[in-house]
C-alpha cells in the first residue's frame, strides 16, 4: 500500500465531494501507482477503470488528481526523460577528454534507469501510437543522439577501438544497459553503484581476466 | 508477398474447397506471417480473424495449415527454442576450456538470433499466459541455467574477472546480446557474422582501445 501524505485538498475537490481522491493520496502516489499498472498491463490496454481498480479509488477520484490518462502518462515520462537530459546538462558531460564524458554519461542514464526504474521501464516500451508518446520517442531519439555523438569522439580521440562501427557501439551500449530493466531489482543485494560499475567495467575493460 | 511454392493441396483441403488456403501457400509461409504479425500486434491481441486478414485467406483456410492460433504460436517457439538448444548440443559447447566453449555458445546464440530473428522476437517478448508459453518460458530459463554454468565455469578456470558477480555477468551477457532484436535489421550492411565478432570483442575484450 502506498504511503499516505498529508497534501489538503484543493478547493476544487472540496467544492465537488465526488471528485475528492482517497484521503492522502496525493498526485504522486497516483502517478507511481499508474506507472506499475501501465508496465503490467500495456498503456492503451490500461483503461481509467482499471486503473481506478488499482488505486482503490473511483474514477472520479483520480480526475482529481490528473485531467487524463495521457496526462499520466506524459507526467510519467518527463520523470524518465528529466532524469535522463539532465545527466547531458551536468557539466561533466561536456567538459575534459571524451572519454571521461562518456562514462560520466553511461554511469548517469545506468542511475536514473535504476533509481526511476518502472518510469524508464515505460518510456523503453512506447510504441509511439499518440503524440504524447511520439513526444517522448524523440526526446529519447535526442538523447540517444547526444550520446552517439559523445561515442564518435571518443572514437576520434582514440579511447574507443576502431574495429567496431561507432552506430554499432552506440546500439550495444544502449541495450546493454536498457536491457537492465528486464531483470533488475531496485533495494536487492545488487546496489545501483555497483551495478553501473560492472557494466562499466564489462563494457569498457571486457570481461576477460588480464591478471 | 510471400513466395509462393508449389506443396500439393492435402486431400481434406480437396475434400473440402471452403478450407482451401491461397494456392501455393505452404505451412511455413502462413508461420513466418503469422510472427511477425504476432511481434507487432501482440500474441494475445491477434485473432485468427486479424492472422487471415494480413495472409490474405480465409480464417477457414488457416485452418487447413494448422489446428490453432496456438499451434501457429508454437511452432514458431518451437523454431527460436530448438535452434538456441542446438548450440549447446554442439560437442563445441562441451569440450575443451570453459572459456572457448562460452564464446561458442554466445556466437551460436547471436547467429540463432540474427537468423531467426522474428520467431526469438517472439520468444523473447513471451509473458507466459498459456500453457505453450510457459513451456517455452521453462525452457529458455533452462537455456540460460546451461550458459551460466557455463559462465561459473569459466570464472572458476579464472577466464572471467571475479569481481562481477556471475549472475550479473549472465545477465549482462544475455541483456546484450538480446538486445539486437530491437534494432537489427538482416540483411542491411551490418553481416551476423560480424556483429557477433562485435559483441564478442566488447564483452570480453571491452571497447578501450588497449594499443
Amino acid at each position: 500500500m502506498p504511503s499516505p501524505s498529508n497534501s489538503a485538498p484543493s478547493s476544487s475537490s472540496a467544492a465537488n465531494g465526488t471528485r475528492r481522491g482517497r484521503p492522502g493520496y496525493d498526485q504522486q502516489t497516483v502517478l507511481n501507482i499508474a506507472v506499475d499498472v501501465f508496465n503490467r498491463h500495456g498503456y492503451e490496454a490500461t483503461s481509467m477503470g482499471i486503473l481506478a481498480e488499482n488505486l482503490g479509488i473511483t474514477k472520479s477520484a483520480i480526475y482529481h488528481h490528473v485531467p487524463s490518462k495521457g496526462d499520466l502518462l506524459r507526467l510519467a515520462l518527463e520523470n524518465a526523460l528529466g532524469g535522463l537530459e539532465g545527466v547531458l546538462d551536468d557539466p561533466r558531460a561536456s567538459t575534459g577528454p571524451a572519454d571521461a564524458r562518456l562514462e560520466f554519461v553511461l554511469r548517469g542514464t545506468i542511475e536514473v534507469l535504476t533509481e526511476r526504474l518502472p518510469f524508464v521501464t515505460l518510456l523503453l516500451r512506447l510504441r509511439g501510437n499518440t503524440e504524447i508518446e511520439r513526444d517522448a520517442l524523440e526526446r529519447r531519439r535526442q538523447f540517444d543522439r547526444r550520446v552517439s555523438e559523445l561515442v564518435d569522439a571518443a572514437r576520434a580521440e582514440g579511447s574507443l577501438r576502431s574495429d567496431i562501427d561507432p552506430r554499432t557501439t552506440t546500439r550495444l551500449l544502449f541495450g546493454t544497459i536498457n536491457s537492465i530493466v528486464e531483470w533488475y531489482k531496485p533495494g536487492g543485494s545488487l546496489s545501483g553503484q555497483k551495478l553501473a560499475d560492472d557494466i562499466i567495467s564489462m563494457v569498457f575493460e571486457g570481461l576477460h581476466d588480464k591478471r
